[in-house]
């Protein structure tokens, strides 16, 4: 009777241990209008709501909270990336689920974010084909980019690296972003970062 | 029978609650050598023991991580501080214990961070004399400051102003940074961020 009593205590702490320790970073990338703030905003509700601690840093918050100042040259995007990671990488070891949704157009500086979080990084690979994120273009910026008043825009003229083993890939046509959020959280279920309700 | 019962359990749900939102920002400020750092490095391994979560934001990490690039101007300083307390807040409201170790010599910034921060932020003024911090001279940059090799250095041409309602005062002379330290922790416990043991 001790024995089994003794293992399901130690279950239970275990459990609770793992819990308090299940921060990660979801670590969204692809092209501008390919869908990550939208998924980001679709999950980040999602996962408050089953009581996990969530922080979205998105891309332009970022730069305004952190990043002010740099502009959009190779080595300035890779500056902020890796404060975002930076920040990413205090919340997640602090138990918080952190989503990420910055362009994140190189895979040299993603890696380097990647071997900073360890194995707590999933990277989300949001694929949709760049036609189809022009035809969006949220912010105009597309059209501003093929008219020339825009330098150095990702998609155009300045490259977009996408991942070669992303944890979790989505192609955003014919999928709401609840779909698309439904699909990350079975992937974070499937991790341990959730428990299956 | 019943009403005790349910209030207990009331209870305990309740300083479960409080248990996880614990956390709170420990804003160190003070003279170049007043002893931030060697207190904060007290400080967050005595919090750990206790099962906290700590993060310590030390000012030249933080500038490595989040601040390369910026300089010592009013301007540049501000900037900092305000990244600092941009990260410190996204910690604190996750339940992290955050100890912040940067000079942070503007009183108004500081008061913008408050403010950020809200009701969990407790400015700890090291009032260490300008003389005893040069005297110490941790890092040499007192004497290179008075050579004139090293331009706006705080104490020396360059201003340090000293919180008016600072939530604790260290005067670190005839004080060892582990009595430094408890001292914090008493505020701690008074205000209710940590359990009385």
């Amino acid at each position: 009777m001790i024995e089994p009593s003794g293992l399901d205590a130690g279950a239970a702490a275990g459990q609770a241990v793992v819990r308090a320790d299940r921060g990660c970073v979801i670590w969204m990338t692809g092209l501008p209008s390919a869908g990550k703030s939208t998924i980001a905003e679709t999950l980040a509700p999602a996962l408050k709501a089953r009581g996990e601690r969530v922080e979205l840093l998105d891309g332009d918050v970022v730069r305004e909270n952190l990043s002010k100042g740099l502009g959009f040259s190779k080595e300035d995007r890779d500056i902020n990336i890796r404060r975002i990671g930076f920040v990413a990488e205090l919340l997640a070891r602090n138990g918080v689920k952190v989503i990420t949704a910055a362009i994140s157009p190189y895979r040299s500086v993603r890696d380097e974010v990647r071997e900073l979080v360890g194995d707590h990084f999933l990277e989300v690979y949001i694929s949709t084909p760049l036609d189809v994120c022009e035809d969006r273009d949220v912010k105009g910026l597309y059209a501003k980019a093929r008219s020339g008043a825009l330098k150095g825009f990702t998609g155009i003229d300045d490259p977009y690296e996408p991942p070669l083993n992303p944890e979790i890939e989505i192609a955003t046509q014919g999928e709401t972003p609840e779909e698309s959020a439904a699909r990350i959280i079975d992937v974070l279920e499937a991790r341990g970062y959730l428990d299956v309700p």
